[in-house]
């Protein structure tokens, strides 16, 4: 995972032994050699074989890596990724014009090993493989919550792993400004709460991306979401900013002040310091949510839109953007944005990343403007892997035109951080993540939703030996909630739930940065299981509803487990205030449960149920829908079909 | 835990809500600052109240910390650590000599913590508290395996949480030399596999540990277990030292040599550049296991030992000790050295670690030197922490008169890393360190192993909370064995496993530092819940042995559930060469588990077993003690009693 452009795979395998050692041909260097080194390590780790660490130089090692060269010396959207890779009787062959190609066939090589009998082997198999979309990103919101290097370490390792490769740094909020300026040094000593990266750890995280083939592009918003900015200096205000930043969300009042000369030199000279930091050509901007009504009020900037005949907002803000433009360009990066910047002011050159939507996305290649597709990859949403990964950049069906259909660059999976930090992060990364870099990678027509999260499934293993805590961190909060290790009930009480979405848990919690992480919304994981296999059990079983059938028993067992779970949940709570909130959803279970069971019999024995038992039922299951611990049962849909299959 | 000196309750408790603040009075400085940030932290986590991480100058805040100095600028063993902590209606005072007395109070603090209701309260207590020992260590072994930076500050953290106080950071050994040298950059360059802890990690982690009132003692191994100097630089050696680092394990024949006037120009401006980094008063220099063929055989160190009437090996390790410890003392340095570099020769300010136990210690007090017991402190052995537990460092029954009594400093934990790494290394620390700190901290009398194992399960959970990894890494790790997430009933299986001793899985395994420790055995914790629980219940079951009791009802409760996972663990085996390493224990347990159900049967309902049961039930016993796959089971002495209980 993602699955190659093009695979033929023979019967048989290619026994691994201790022998299994690389060697480079051709060509060799640091960073390839570091690829090496960290292939090595996943097949120690998966085989238990002692392998040797080090490339060697004979040629008769099993694993031969040609590579033509090293690639660009600042990896571009341009870069060629392809590699070959083959697996014959003799071993394993991976070829590639560039280190990056390469390193994407050393990860597919740790993949493609499986145990046969009392050994491990690589299938006979001959790879030809290159990604569909250049642009293949995940963004992290630093600013909302500030993440430490270790985790945003381990996310490049999880990246690379599944061929991604932009990791897109949002380091600035109106909660927080996270990387450091010398030439500016009040924008974290004011603009955050202490917590920032230093120049060194940016320069280290761009260093430790590049060695796994991901570029990074950093995100400074302006002329929004910059309280932090002018909290560390008002002049660059359109209005009064506040005297601290924010430890609220949504959206804020306060923009940058497009129309004074000292905003834009400021900016150049510190995009000017970011460029020393950052070499990727890509910069972005954010321009997104600036409701700036500041700017219909401020006189000297009512004076100065109506001196420029800016007739709105947002021609000021296409002013303000040509003019930040002109700074990239002189810094030689291409400009990237939100939805919000697309504006026929601005040069073709700029890319626009569609938070909006697929059609907004359409609406700026047909205006001639390179894009990325992010609204339907947003984690916050809280929705299922399959959702995601059903959801193209550029489906077949566009009817964009063939050089349109070059403007779209790729997508980009966003991870807003309004609701988690460092100790949640992982489970909302991952494995969805995995999903949605096969979509990015994979050909169009590799849809296959069961097929995903079988690959899934395994895949979110390998991704936890790599150190991310995606599958651990559920156990390590309920164990802090319950205060006690006897997790084995609530365990499986916490199977049958996960986290609403980003809108609800705002709208129940009023989340803001200063709320505790920790309750059992928290420990849960988005599309957890449970969700997809009682879907898929609840469709196969409808399909043909027999007694006795294995569906049926699995179902029911399912159900009858979850719900006797509760008792000793119930108990646990009396000793937890954190864990009582999710009372009314430890009331709600059994009654739920039985619904379902009660739904299964009457299906499979062809009984009928008395008359006015399925509208009861039907609002049994309206009333679990109602917010409650801001968490939502992952099989209310199931239920609701299995009820409305019952016949009266 | 540990438990304080002295600790009066009271009925009902101050609640906790979000105003809860801290105030230091009299005294505040940036260390005590970072304690209450940290402290605050915990409270948040393990209240969900979004405390205000600031203190306060306000005189209101429901937390008052009276300090009365920052105490030492270099924390010593005399650093006065104690502290009052008294809870009333109206909040919570802590009152400390020194900032190090002052977080020592805040972590008591921390773990009063408990629901009542539905809120958080601390019980009103009054608690005057201060440690037993002045030494309270954990040694690491990061020779080895190295172990990352990361890591060792999880350790830290764990550290401050039980009240440790001296991290003995193993940095030299014959498999890698760990700390960079500018004056010797070969140390690491050639004396390493390229994984070593710059000069500025190290200084981090001395900061890190001091922000934690925790003291580093650096220890550099000398003459012995440093093939790494001379594989470096082949002038220090005795004799013919290998070309690279060991990579296997054992006591090498690699010595210093300790004739030349080089080798103590390298020791004295390699440990005065040490010392630039490390402020301890104390500087560990090894000494144990000095085999030294050489010293024998080499015609110029026999020569040099003749001219300078040196009688045997012994005597010129001592002439090397008193040579150093001159370089050490000009460096304003105490010497700390294992058993070995014990000699009349040497004065009387240098201490003596003994690994090789109280009588070795006791000796050394006799002759008026300092110690440090480690002996029953090695967590290598895979022992019990209640037998770790009981292990005093200097019990009433010790024949030492008052004045020997005092040179008795304290305690180490010693964690030697043949056989772990980063992967692994928590869950052999943790949580058995937690019940060891006790003892070094806690009165004499607190011996109560049942007491100890309930609270040792509720700081279990605190760890993890502070970022250890003791209760995840073992379903990680059968989650990468089996290559899947359904690990239910592998986890149950699993539960009534732990590792063998060092000692065994080296006879066993041969490890090396190429072994990948990645097996079952790996996986498994030491000293699991599993082994307590049934040793507990047996004793209670064999003390009235009624059928029908609870007792016997969980006895047989969890053998039947232990014995059940099997079918499912060995269908998981077939796909897994690497779990299919424990395919005979699982062979065993249902046969073990029927023994113990029958046993459990004939001891409750007083019926007599067939003549010759019990012999081959005992041979069953004998066979299931033989080694596999370096794993034992938790239950075996239990189910020893069991089947002696029974008559025939």
């Amino acid at each position: 995972m993602p699955q190659p452009a093009s695979l033929q795979a023979s019967a048989g395998g290619f026994v691994l032994t201790s022998q299994f050692r690389a060697v480079t041909t051709h060509f060799d260097n640091s960073r390839l050699d570091g690829a090496i080194h960290r292939t090595v390590q996943q097949l120690r780790q998966k085989t238990g074989l002692p392998l040797s660490l080090e490339a060697t130089a004979s040629a008769e090692a099993p694993l031969t890596i040609e590579v033509q060269g090293a690639g660009e010396a600042i990896q571009s959207i341009d870069e060629n990724e392809s590699y070959t890779l083959s697996v014959t009787p003799a071993g394993a062959h991976i070829e590639a014009a560039t280190v990056v190609g390469a390193m994407h066939g050393l990860e597919t090589l740790v993949q493609l090993v499986q145990p046969s009998g009392s050994d491990y082997i690589l299938p006979l198999v001959s790879i030809h493989d290159s990604p569909r979309f250049p642009w293949r990103g995940l963004m992290i919101d630093c600013g909302r919550h500030f993440e430490p290097m270790d985790v945003l370490k381990r996310t490049l390792d999880g990246m690379a792993a599944v061929k991604l490769n932009v990791f897109h740094w949002h380091l600035t909020e109106d909660q927080g400004f996270r990387i450091e300026s010398k030439l500016y040094p009040r924008l974290t000593a004011v603009g955050s709460d202490g917590l920032y990266y230093t120049q060194q750890d940016a320069r280290e995280l761009v260093s430790y991306a590049r060695a796994r083939g991901i570029r990074v592009v950093p995100e400074f918003e302006m002329p929004g979401h910059s309280t932090a900015w002018q909290v560390a200096y008002p002049k660059l205000a359109s209005g009064n900013p506040p005297t601290s930043i924010r430890r609220d969300f949504g959206v804020a009042d306060y923009e940058l002040d497009p129309t004074r000369e000292e905003t834009y030199q400021f900016i150049a000279r510190f995009l000017g310091e970011m460029a020393t930091i950052f070499p990727d050509p890509y910069m972005h901007i954010g321009g997104d949510e600036t409701p700036a009504p500041d700017w219909k009020t401020n006189p000297r900037i009512v004076a100065f839109m109506h001196a420029h005949h800016l007739k709105d907002n947002a021609a000021l803000q296409a002013y303000f953007n040509t003019r930040v433009l002109k700074i990239l360009t002189g810094l030689h990066k291409h400009m990237v944005g939100w939805d919000e910047i697309l504006n026929p002011a601005l040069p073709k050159d700029v890319v626009i990343q569609s938070w909006r939507g697929e059609a907004s996305l359409a609406q700026g290649a047909e205006q001639g403007y390179q894009g990325i597709l992010s609204a339907p990859y947003y984690l916050d949403a809280m929705k299922p892997a399959g959702t995601h990964y059903l959801a193209d950049p550029l489906p077949s069906s566009s009817s964009l035109q063939p050089q349109q259909r070059k403007l779209v660059l790729g997508g980009e999976i966003c991870m807003w951080a309004e609701q988690l930090y460092a100790g949640t992060i992982d489970s909302r990364v991952w494995p969805r993540s995995a999903a949605i870099a096969e979509r990015f990678w994979s050909p169009e027509n590799i849809t296959d939703v069961d097929d995903m999260y079988r690959r899934l499934n395994v895949i979110s293993i390998q991704l936890e030996g790599l150190g991310l805590h995606h599958l651990t961190q559920e156990d390590a909060s309920l164990r802090e909630l319950a205060g006690t290790q006897n997790i084995d009930q609530l365990r499986i009480f916490a199977s049958a739930l996960e986290p609403v979405s980003f809108g609800e848990r705002y709208h129940e919690q009023k989340t803001s940065q200063l709320t505790v992480l920790n309750s059992f919304v928290d420990a849960v994981r988005p599309d957890p299981p449970s969700r997809y296999k009682i879907a898929r059990l609840t469709e196969t079983f409808l399909k043909s509803p027999q007694s006795d059938s294995a569906d049926q028993a699995a179902l029911t067992h399912w159900f009858e487990t979850v719900a006797n779970s509760v008792p000793t949940v119930e108990k646990q709570m009396q000793h937890s205030p954190r864990l009582a909130e999710v009372q009314q959803r430890a009331q709600q279970l059994p009654d739920l449960a039985k619904t379902a069971m009660d739904a299964i019999h009457f299906i499979s024995s062809g009984t009928h149920a008395s008359v006015g038992w399925k509208a009861s039922k039907l609002a049994q299951i309206e009333a679990a829908k109602k917010p409650s611990a801001i968490v939502r049962f992952t099989f209310i849909d199931s239920l609701n079909l299995l009820v409305n299959a019952v016949q009266e």
